[in-house]
């Protein structure tokens, strides 16, 4: 049961793709006093959601800000990130969720004021509120009400599910080659190299350096046929350069978001000055998304989309007023508050709440002209449906890669995001397993960090326990930031091992792409909480360190330095499986408890539930050329046991679930049942469960 | 057995008390190559150290830099943090120690280049190096040895192991009262408030504000009949201006450092422009440790040193110049390369390096001028030895309270540290735990955290189970930062729970007190990493999160944040010790092995080791009110078992041991036995251990 509230004059944000009539009666759950919501939280009730957000998958005891910014540093304290995903899943023992649709700034404060009391305020109350239920009282079943109100997620080419690698440095196709190579002599699997803002000319969208990259058409069919894709990044911000046709035809139409007076809003990015695309506009994001065009023509089949915070490294006018006011302090004696005053004015020049509210957008149907900080959230979301629903006009049958940093609850289904500029801490692999089922509840399917940390310097430790929760992300990719170490695989001295861990993707790619087209195709969530399926255990709230990944598998990854293993909670039997690469997998049986598991450098774990299967295929050095005819299947069963395979031909857009998804059936002795459409043969390796009591 | 190898012409750095002869074979274990030392390093080999540092108690997978250097955000990429403590404990089969004496910038690649490979490169080959190996390869004897050569650690009044409360922002007389009356009317323990740098006339050292301190011998007495410490804060520069005596003698007598044309040098901290003690020179040393007796006079016990590492937030040379190189951005269209140039000139203003190369100091002793980025960790160890130099001189039979916050190895003869600013983070409640016993190793003994975190904003939960570590440390300190949340113990809705929390550590001090007197005085480590004692246990080495402390207790503090409970390793049978406050201690014997134990959000859970004894007092408002005259013994025993209690009167230097610490035997069956020199009643709970096999 979902119910919408209405207050004031909710900007239309098409987060929902249903149109509910509006309640008339009180607010459920919720009370309002001092212009915020207000809900009192039992000890030990866990809050869920927020999407993108720091601290743990139990939300509890921080203050959350939906304001989209580009803040590098995903720190303990911070409130915002790139994304806005107002949705919670109160796990009270009457669970509820509530999406507050909002596109303004957007304060969640969740035990943070008070430990036993949830604020939610809003910068103003025009909005939409959401209360679901479900019948059954299960948290599963009020994601899956939310997810049908918000509508189908994105789902990319299947060659997106593999390797990808990445840097912030690489300028030319030189570098291209040489990051293909280094993978392909290696034996290194590999699917996408990705482009950083060096391929264009002065940081110009749309635009590829001819000096850099001669061909780049040809370098895309070399790239493809050795099985590679090349991925470039597009940027919010348009340059202003005489000439340059994007800027003209941009400024000529009116399609830049303008200030109060009229003129177009002077912001700066990579480029310097430039003007921001008013992507809410729906003439500008026809004309913005068709742009893509030009480097679909040259064999492109995949984009990321960035700094679509928007981020504003300063604005003109800004930036001249505080010149003035630092060259006014030459001479003066700075002491502790005239340092704070000099080094606070050239600091806050970036991303500046006062600078979002100085410009903005058209976006018609009924609204004129709207302050830029009031759908602030919105930018992202729209500059990534700009691409969606262009590639639906210029490409209606073939999925195009595309993930963006920003994102708002509805951008989901134009694509994925990654999980912004991380870190190469430890601590950000814990980060990004716990984003997992929180972006998975928000819809955000197509998903995943930048693995080895995207801002300083990685280790060989770090990288490798990284991929090893890597290979289970859907986005899969290596990314990281001029100027930090060099991390690609081929670069450190046990470079088998990363090898192995990359490979082993490949080996759960039937069950990955299966786990990922029947969540999406169902509005399921591929992670979960383990309080998710386990409502009726206790302690299962409580974990925060292990995630369950589709239909059968119990995630566990070791994410701290120098550990060689780790405490897991087994809320049932299950099937310990340790594998340090596809020629070196084991088994073992487990009881329901709590346990230490041995994991060297080298291994992954993770476990099979009772009850279910898991098949693989041989290791391939990129999706194409992956062999899914022999599948071997790992069971832990104690009777048959049947899983749905989903298979397509992983680039056209007929995702028909009766059509592709096919039972395969297991008995305890090993004999396989399939009567599907696909030529397959199986290996069956079971272990035999107990029978559950 | 300690070999001193010497290279080149070390700086006397007087880190060690002991002058050995130089060894004339070859350095044992490292090779030289490339102008560094190289260790290979086996799988799996523990390497402890380093002091105050950040990651692991295993120091191995990062690169660390000892540069003492002023930087709040002590993230997992940092380098270095506020004190250089160059000793290492290579935990190989046969393990020894490493001590780098060399007060220049000298880097520790532990793992990092290369997983299994450590590099140690000074910036400067002029140093000594100790090579500490023991006869019975155990860890804790090397620790020994070397204690025993840097000289015994510092000892502070019995009342600096009460709880302090402190905060940047506390401006006057009536803050304090007013933090001072809080404790009290709620009934909770307080025994020190920190004053920081508003009590002063505009930030000068060795001033009191009559404004905000209209009398403050008068405050300091009305605390001190409360129980409670008034402790200020003492920076390193000092203000330039005129008529400010200790600006004025510090010219007069060319005390400051000075560039190389012989003019003062001229850096900014909190007042603006400032001059910098040339603390290794030792008539300045004096002549600055003597004025502390300017604040002695008015009754003041204690004391901290900030800044002293030293900070500089800008020189003035480079501030003008700075200045000139933004004003000259203006009307420029500043791309990426400009932005971040822009940037970079304001934001490495503060601390940058070739400020540090461009003043000396005049140490005298046969080094006529040496250029300050060569001795640069041993400002604030100087700092500090001059203030305990004078105390000497002035209180030569008083303790005084002090602690700096930056240090070198042989500072801790003359105070204890701080783990400097830190930040309201779950991840620097760890980075507490994991310091303790790397900062013991060098001495350090007098040591803790900013409780609840001294940057950002703290939340209720934290600063609880901050605190519930916070009551083992013998610094307990609630520190926290202008503008960041108010979070003195009575600020919080669960007062009752953090105020019993507090209580707790009273009821800890006679064991705490015992311990750490019997540890300074014999070179012991009061913290140790579970490997220490534990040598033959493989898994011990592997435990990050629990610490031994003192005799015979083991920590397991939880740190995670909505955590009811965590796992612990037992590497023996132990008694698990569930306290919620004085009135509600709970026991259970658990047996050796991995465990999860619940810790609900007001629960302090640690172990007593079988064998051993625990002294509890009642609690007590302050020190000065604490009864040692009844203990309540706690003993898990198979056997009568003695526990060794230290007491003294608290403040004067009479530290003998024959004469302070007395044994109390405890019998299975609860009767004590005790002859010594105190009127001492005993309560007895004792628990029965199986016998050890």
């Amino acid at each position: 049961m979902i119910r919408r509230y209405t207050f004031g004059k909710p900007f239309p944000t098409e987060a929902v793709v249903k149109e509910l009539p509006y309640e008339t009666d009180a607010l459920p759950f919720f009370s309002i006093e001092d212009n915020r919501l207000s809900l009192p939280l039992e000890n030990d009730i866990p809050v869920y959601g927020l999407g993108e957000q720091v601290r743990g998958i139990n939300k509890r005891g921080w203050l959350y800000v939906s304001n989209a910014t580009d803040d590098p540093n995903h720190l303990e304290h911070t409130h915002s990130l790139y994304g806005a995903h107002n949705f919670l899943l109160i796990g009270a023992s009457h669970p509820f969720g509530v999406f507050i649709d909002y596109p303004g700034t957007l304060t969640f404060d969740i035990g943070y004021t008070r430990r036993d009391q949830m604020y939610i305020q809003p910068s103003q109350w025009d909005l939409d509120i959401y209360i679901i239920e479900s019948p059954d009282d299960r948290l599963v079943s009020i994601v899956r009400l939310f997810r049908q109100l918000i509508g189908k997620s994105y789902i990319p080419p299947k060659w997106a599910f593999g390797y990808g690698q990445s840097r912030w440095g690489y300028q030319n196709e030189a570098d291209i080659r040489k990051v293909a190579k280094g993978h392909r002599e290696a034996g290194i699997p590999l699917d996408a190299i990705y482009m950083d803002i060096d391929y264009m000319v002065r940081y110009e969208d749309f635009t590829v350096s001819e000096e850099k990259f001669p061909d780049l058409p040809t370098l895309v069919q070399d790239m493809k046929s050795q099985g590679i894709h090349l991925v470039p990044i597009i940027d919010a911000g348009v340059k202003i350069e005489e000439g340059y046709s994007v800027y003209e035809e941009g400024v000529q139409n009116n399609y830049f978001c303008k200030e109060e007076d009229g003129t177009d809003f002077v912001g700066a990015v990579w480029p310097g000055r430039a003007h921001f695309p008013d992507m809410l506009n729906p003439k500008a994001r026809r004309w913005f998304g068709l742009k893509y065009k030009y480097l679909l023509d040259m064999g492109i089949d995949g984009f990321w989309n960035d700094m679509n915070e928007p981020a504003i490294f300063y604005s003109e006018k800004r930036l001249q007023k505080v010149l003035d006011q630092v060259a006014d302090l030459k001479g003066q004696n700075l002491d502790l508050n005239k340092n704070n005053e000099m080094l606070g004015l050239v600091n806050t020049l970036a991303n500046n709440p006062e600078d979002y509210r100085s410009f903005y957008h058209e976006p018609g149907n009924g609204w004129e002209k709207v302050r830029h900080d009031k759908v602030h959230n919105l930018y992202g979301f729209n500059m990534t449906r700009a691409a969606g629903e262009a590639f639906d006009e210029l490409e209606p049958d073939k999925r195009i890669l595309m993930f963006s940093r920003s994102s708002y609850i509805g951008m989901h289904r134009y694509g994925g995001i990654w999980q912004g500029d991380n870190l190469s801490w430890w601590s950000h692999l814990l980060l990004n397993i716990k984003m997992m089922p929180s972006l998975n509840m928000c819809g955000f399917l197509y998903t995943g960090a930048d693995l080895g940390g995207f801002g300083a310097d990685t280790t060989e430790d770090l990288l490798l326990r990284w991929l090893q929760f890597g290979i289970f992300t859907p986005l899969m990719r290596n990314h990281s930031a001029m100027g930090t170490r060099e991390q690609e695989a081929y670069q450190f001295d046990n470079m088998e091992a990363l090898k192995n861990t990359i490979k082993l993707r490949y080996c759960l790619l039937p069950y990955l792409y299966s786990e990922y087209m029947k969540a999406a195709l169902t509005d399921d969530m591929m992670f979960r909480p383990l309080a998710f399926d386990y409502p009726q255990d206790p302690f299962a709230s409580k974990v925060e360190d292990q995630l369950l990944l589709g239909d059968g598998l119990m995630l566990c990854p070791v994410y701290q330095q120098n550990a060689s293993g780790r405490y897991v909670y087994l809320p049932e039997d299950m099937l310990l499986i340790t594998a340090s690469g596809p020629d070196d997998i084991r088994f073992r049986e487990m009881s329901a408890g709590h346990h230490y598991i041995e994991a060297s450098l080298t291994e992954v774990v993770f476990f099979l539930r009772r009850g279910h299967l898991l098949p693989l295929a041989p290791a391939a050095e990129s999706v194409k050329d992956l062999d899914p005819s022999h599948l071997t299947l790992i069971g832990y069963l104690n009777g048959p046991c049947t899983y749905t395979l989903y298979d397509d031909d992983g680039i056209s857009k007929d995702f028909d679930l009766d059509k592709h998804a096919e039972p395969i059936t297991v008995s305890p002795d090993g004999s396989v049942k399939y009567s599907g459409s696909r030529r397959l043969t199986f290996d069956a390796k079971i272990f035999k469960a107990l029978p559950s009591l």
